[in-house]
């Protein structure tokens, strides 16, 4: 017998979105940036090819200072993450011993659950109400790490920000607040930061700034949080290049703004139109929307759609299954989509 | 109190080499390749740089494949990491629950112990003998995952093969053999992955491939080993870059293997004039050397070369305070470090 850990045993693994590896498909489904980033990040990369043999610089200086001066928060304050999938697993490893509770949303990024159950921690899952939403503050003195997603996949809104402030006031559990959309609205929890000292804020550049090919996240807390995450971390966790590319494009925060507000109408058309076509369609504060059809099942618009080489997101989870996830694309790709799904109704 | 492991607080965490951010040094300090990647390499950038907003291949199938080609095994028999840490990382993950016990040499690649540690597992030292080396079979019931560098770090000869087969043949425990520097001498130990299903073999690009700032390694075992790591895997670990600069490092073999010829030849030179020059010198399998000048404390040596902008490895640790380890440079580089010593050992 191999020594194999039980909890890892027992986990099915967390399942990416699909990525598929020929062009030929409207992809919809894991809420990438439809606009790529802006030409002039690449000019970065010139100067750093010759230096592809030797080690990046373990702790991203240049990068975390770019990043600070976007967030307005000390670079002291920053980690850098090979993405924020791994600060949310440094998070786990550094807060929670196996066998501890983690809690978070009964809906929500689903590898909350996977992190948890490969750490072998207990889970205690928060149940949302009837709109898939926060519906009090969270009171649970078991758990030693909190992960709230604000906006919260699926649906995409914000968690009421009253409820999560006395989460993190009334908690003594760290609370990672996961804002990996929050470039697509109008609010952020930045200021928490200054208020808790059990508080983690999450960041991504794989949607906003354009980068998910690159692998850039951030965590944000006390420094005293983030020295103990930095002995967590893996040494050189971010390479030459990932660090070049997403500081130049940290660099180039004003186009993104533009971006970000195109994506935003974009996102008002497409839920105005699915609602014309019949589709149950919650309001989103991310760069996807979560819709239902009401006149067939999500499951076959699914299928239909990728057949006609349109991906979007479908979840086995009991609570939606009648609902498809659909990232927000450039306007042609929602075109695209809305006359697909006028075809499918019509031909229904 | 904020909820920080016990484990995680005692630790004092890694403390990677020295990496100047200037240009100024002779850089023999992290084992780096002295002679950057072929340029044609490059030329597989510019068709990726479109599609950086699209996340990775999840799996780094391409990777994986070319990978399996040179190493004469199926791409299902591999795993790739953000440099070959990340498959040490994982490995303690998937195998070793907190309190159960990692064995390792007493003097080997500091980072097994630092992970061992963040982990919350408990160690088990196997004593090495005189000239540092493994002195017969590891007999440890007790431990689940037995980490063996072979060549080991810090002399940099190859562990006793026979010793290492019968390590693997009556180990109960996960074996990690780690063959960060195999490619600088004739043997290593993939023909153990068909003879035995506790053995993980890891490789990096980092050292005999000049990819150190792309952070790209793999771990190679049976599928079912593979399988429960890739739970543990991050699930986007290798960004878009690495996996194409490190596909089209893998596919251009044959001149690296050139460049593994040359590094050997210095490797030889160094090592007899270092003797000339008074110093113990362990013959090496790497691309370092362990040396001992017999006429000046190691710390001095170390200080004095880094005031003339040469930096070697000084380690703080008891059996080795009479060593630096110096990385094989580009013969210029190493003349520059001789002509330094000379210069150092005349003044005193």
């Amino acid at each position: 017998m191999l020594p194999i850990r039980e909890c890892v045993l027992q986990t099915p693994g967390y399942v990416p979105g699909e990525q598929p590896q020929t062009n030929d498909f409207i992809k919809l489904n894991t809420n990438e940036n439809p606009y790529p980033p802006p030409p002039e990040i690449f000019d970065a990369l010139q100067a750093e090819l010759p230096k592809l043999r030797l080690y990046p610089d373990p702790v991203s200086t240049k990068l975390r200072k770019a990043a600070g001066a976007v967030f307005g928060v000390s670079a002291d304050n920053i980690i850098a993450g090979n993405g924020s999938d791994d600060i949310l697993s440094i998070a786990i490893r550094t807060f929670v011993n196996p066998g501890e509770a983690i809690a978070f949303l009964d809906l929500t990024y689903s590898l909350y659950d996977t992190l948890a159950r490969i750490h072998g921690a207990s889970i205690i899952e928060i149940p949302t109400d009837e709109n898939f939403a926060l519906s009090e503050p969270i009171i649970c003195p078991e758990a030693k790490l909190i992960f709230l997603a604000s906006p919260n996949p699926p649906v995409g809104k914000h968690l009421n920000r009253d409820y999560l402030e006395k989460t993190c006031a009334q908690s003594t559990a760290i609370v990672v607040i996961d804002e990996a959309y929050v470039d697509f609205s109008d609010e952020n929890h930045l200021d928490f930061l200054q208020k808790y000292d059990n508080v983690i804020i999450s960041r991504t550049m794989s949607k906003s700034y354009s980068l998910a090919g690159m692998r850039v996240g951030f965590g944000m807390a006390s420094q005293s949080l983030i020295e103990q995450m930095n002995k967590v971390r893996d040494s050189y966790n971010l390479d030459r290049l990932s660090q070049t590319l997403a500081t130049a494009a940290l660099e180039s925060h004003s186009y993104f703004q533009t971006i970000w507000q195109k994506v935003r109408r974009t996102r008002s058309r497409a839920i105005a139109a699915l609602r014309d076509l019949e589709f149950f369609v919650f309001d989103s504060d991310s760069n996807f929307v979560l819709a239902s059809p009401q006149w067939m099942s999500a499951a076959e618009l699914y299928a239909q759609l990728k057949e006609r080489k349109i991906l979007v997101r479908y979840f086995k989870h009991p609570r939606i299954l009648n609902y498809v996830r659909i990232s927000i694309g450039t306007d042609e790709e929602i075109d695209r989509l809305l006359t697909a799904i006028a075809q499918i109704k019509a031909q229904k």
